[in-house]
């Protein structure tokens, strides 16, 4: 297990991540929101009931890798965690698609490689590891305009990941590999927020990078 | 101008019909819901204000051609409309991808081509005219599998209205063709229901086949 | 087509103009409010897919010539439009109707005059072009005291148009031309909100002066 | 004045008339409605408190003299008053301005007094006296359609009170005088339901026929 | 008529006056509130339509004859009236009977009387008239202790209205002739907060010492 | 101590006794209202753990003793109480004062001894024994015309608690002693619903007659 | 894994088991409601995509068990299920310590037994299998007399899996191991209802039964 | 009686005497809250209506000892009471189970003592007496970590008690003694928050020290 007993986690990032996460975004009930956090928390709870983790939802609905890059101090850096989640890009894509005559609403390649690499950079050496979550769109026609654009924020996380260390979740490829035994329209009806259970999907596919135990006994 | 005074015209279909229509489906403000029926009328009544067209939304969220055709008898057969528009077949087909194991809820291909014959055979000698809109799924990529079941129920539309000498409204052909420009994100987010741009793209498209002059002058 | 790709429009006004925009008046859903400008921005994306054109609604519900005067930098000039759409007065001279003895609440023509000048000079050097658009009352009697009034508001609009050389949308000369066939009780209930018909009307006026072409093929 | 000691009255009628009552009309706060009848009540309370009288709100909002005679027996008649009164024909004639494609929503002239005079021949030997209220349009012009339509409305009034010995109170003759004072819009937002200044107008105008006198001293 | 066409009437007090006002007090609908205020611009709107008069409602909820003061200039005094209405104290003597332990929320009788003096001083030299309608309890028992304390603020309010020459409104002596007729709880459910049938006998009341004639004609 | 264990008592009375209670009347939480019912249950709770009585509020609001007599057998006598508690009238009497005119909603003090000996009778054999409330004005002076009348009702109650051995508990008398100290508006708004400090009194009065020890140890 | 594709399996219960689901019990979002019911599914779809299980909740809050066998053949029995859940008692417990005095709300273990055994019995030849979860109270100390009561019914579950070879999910024990570990008031306010953390316990508990691997590769 | 005419009381704590009191903690209906305080207000009025007793809420739900501290000056010192209750430390031992991983909500127990000592200190010489209200844990099982770790704080009230002549009020001994009768699930659900049943407990058991006599006659 990679978290040991007293570790923070501070998952930050966008609607995906936030799910209507309230306060702080820690504690009981509806505090670390509905989504994948929510999963995260849950399993490593019934799982390893031993070890107290601490779980923080730092998503902001609508933010893009600007929004998330402007409050990642305050909202990340300066909470002390052990482990940062970072899974930001899909907003400084859709905007591109959704309303192209707003210009300033979408964030291009080369300012979101500058964004996340800046966040990389700001808490490298304060932390115990970074995780990486790449932004997605839940279509597997990879020659769909939208899921190329994707593709092109998502690799350049991976040379991010690779050129810090961090550890890249490719969230993407998980998709893909499920779209070939079920439809997009089970698990999202935007192609974007998965309901419960992709959720789940999300989380078991970041646990697997943790060295997460599912028969862990106690 | 295809339609006369004293014409009335009544729209089956689903939810993409349906959009909140409020009681009988006519009369002022939301009556007619918010959808492209909506868009329909308002076009009908700003371009030609001296005609007099009864114009009923009989739509309803969720139905799929078994459940129009249990209500088509009342709900327009019996309305003695001079036109039916008949938009059915979408969720025919999703509840085949989202809730694949609820089987009950899904409308095979044979059962939807006799269920909509069925449809055009008890009204086709008593109006004027049919219009038989393709249920379409706006996912321009053919090899997606909830696409490439779709088509095969616009097909079935296309056969039937050959067989029945129905005017076909070619929807799913529009959106192919609108998305070649735009993506499917800026006018829905679930590749099915279209907000106020799709719904006026649903009416021109309507209005096409109509003989429809939008510059009439009065 | 007189607008060009990348162009920026913003619609000022009244309530007419609002009709319950949100947040910057622009993007998906209800941000273009469900007015007038939601019809022609519907219009233009149905038209003319291959352009992409920007629409802001700047209308705020019971602003007179004063109010929108006050907030005319923020609202329209500072945000740097290529065309700019200018539609007020109602309220300046409704106030005098309903509430005659709260005489702060009404404009007079005088005072109404400077502040759409004002208006137009402030950003008549920065666009491609103004629309002015008639403030009207939907009533058809000339002699009705307020109509009357209103049309000294509306020949205010004529002669500003003339002198700088924007292009005049009358309003209220296509309301009087619709109602030789309809009653005003069908578009509105208090002859001056229209409801959809209505604000279809008003978007295909506007669109007259514009060289829209509704059946432009893509 | 007219009403004696332990009197009922009751007034049958539209919208105009319901004006939001609640439960069976009558008792204290919003149970008479906040319209004309509200008015009349609080006038005869407050300038003759030693009489008890009975005030019962039977208006029912949308209904045209079709609806309301179709509940005349169960509404009026059965409850015993000593006065009735009658305002109802608006909705009769907005229907056909409004709506004029949904032909079954109106009721033309011919049926309209039919169903007025069978209201009066069901009810006139039981009780002391019937009020007609006649139908009006806030409209000063009586070359508008909807108020020439209108007023044929208001005729048939006139001649049934005549032909039946009932007490007529022409609520269009007094809009029309009181406008030559005020715009319509200081009364009413739809020309049709008054605010409560019109209400004053109308409670006044009714309790002109009644022998009342506001100076009653006690 | 007291009142001259452009004259502003500003009504001072407590919730009694207030009776759910919006915004500044005045205009349309429920701007002036639902208590005896909006009824006397009702009287005056139908009884002389040829007069503009504006009526202003001042009242706020809960206010003490302290609270009043502190706010009478700003909200009566620089608004320039050419009459104010101050009807106040009911909240200063009620506050000593249901919460006798909260000594901070009673105003006593000699700082009632510094209050209201300091009122009419500083606004009678700047205005037509003042009218003082006497604080009142809806208990016809004069021993009742609630009573007998609000007597004596009327009384201060009568020695007040002599010495400055103000036109008292005795409305505790209208309510006490009411009463011979009808029980309290006809017109109000707590004794002091009038439904609409006081509101209407306080009007009445008001308009005695206005000159005002009901039966002019127009 | 009066009831022993295992014991029901029911309560039915009005709005004084229903005061907002949910379901059958009985259980935690707002189940048995706000009112005097729910002070009782908490004293004999807190006073007598050990013992486990049911307490079910039969309350209704509104009620006059004409209607509580047509619900008596199927919401107390059916329901196999031990002990039965009533209390009623007050409706019976305030209908005649706040709505003179509505004859039918009053009940007269023949019909009101009729209605409460009916229900005595019916459930006197089944009961270890009978509370009879008695109906109360928060008005001391007994001069008051709505006073005198509950008074008639009052004494009405004494003559059938002595004529079938009821227990009589005079709240009316209580609230005299009380009104010594106190102004009825500390403890109503409206001289007839207690607040908490009310139900209070009413609750302590009712158990000084069960001989109730409130120091009881445990 | 026990589950072959095309099975449906149905959880009957109390309020543990609904958790707020919708309509029939199945389908997406929050048809399955937010308790355990739904993390079996997620755990399921997320680790098993290529199998088709159909899922339903058939769970009413505030069941005991005699409620559920009333209505055991309806919803279970009728639809079919290849499996069946059945976590029902603690209702038949809780009534007895929280309102001791309404008797009829209880079940007492002998009728508890009887009811449990009817559903096994009616079932248990149309099923491959059924599982009896325990019903549990979140109190680690078994000397708290409502634990002690549950354990009881728990034991009833233990004899009647055996006697009919039911698969028995004993969620007492498994809460008395996390007990170990963590406070009751981590995961639920009133030692009865899980949070979500509680949910993924309940549902890991489960699928422990079902040959269920989390590390299934697709 | 502790208590004399015009003593003011100001109950300190958290949610267990907060009860959703409203604005600042005095006054009719909801001011004080429905909780314990509100109990001893009711109970103080009924018994000693002579006594002019000022009750104030001055509970804040979530406190821990650390917040109530920070506002102790200005709720409590700085409103001069001649009595101080003061009930806290429920929520310094609780956030230790239920959100253990976030460490900043706990109060552990040398902080606690500072925290309540230094209230004592700070208003002790102002007063005529503090009341120090134990916390407790509906948990009769004091082997139960959570009960263990409040028996701590509980103890921690006693010295300091002692220390400084404050009267103590032991209520975990009060409730322990109860539930050698009742299950906890019949006054809380959570063992926390008291439903009516157990603030009346509560009431009973703080006037228990203060010579209050319930059946003081007057």
């Amino acid at each position: 297990m990679l978290f040991e007993n007293g570790d923070r986690l501070i998952f930050a990032g966008d609607s995906v991540t936030d799910m209507g996460h309230e306060g702080n975004g820690e504690g009981l009930f509806e505090a670390v929101g509905r989504g994948y956090v929510r999963v995260v928390e849950n399993l490593l709870e019934a799982c390893y009931p031993q070890l107290t983790l601490r779980i923080t939802n730092a998503g902001v609905s609508g933010n893009t890798s600007r929004d998330l890059l402007a409050r990642f101090d305050r909202d990340v850096v300066s909470r002390d965690p052990q482990w940062v989640s970072i899974c930001i890009g899909i907003n400084d894509v859709w905007r591109q698609f959704d309303t192209p005559a707003i210009a300033e609403n979408a964030v291009l390649p080369e300012e979101y490689e500058r964004n996340v690499e800046q966040m990389i950079v700001s808490v490298k050496d304060r932390v115990k590891g970074i995780f990486l979550l790449t932004p997605y769109y839940m279509e597997p026609n990879r020659d769909d305009r939208m899921r190329a654009r994707m593709d092109e924020y998502g690799a350049i996380c991976c040379r991010l990941a690779e050129k810090y260390g961090c550890c890249l979740v490719d969230m993407q490829a998980m998709y893909d590999r499920f779209f070939r035994y079920r439809h997009s329209s089970r698990i999202a009806w935007d192609r974007v927020h998965p309901n419960q259970m992709g959720a789940t999907l999300m989380a078991r596919e970041f646990l697997k990078h943790c060295e997460f135990e599912y028969n862990n006994n106690w």
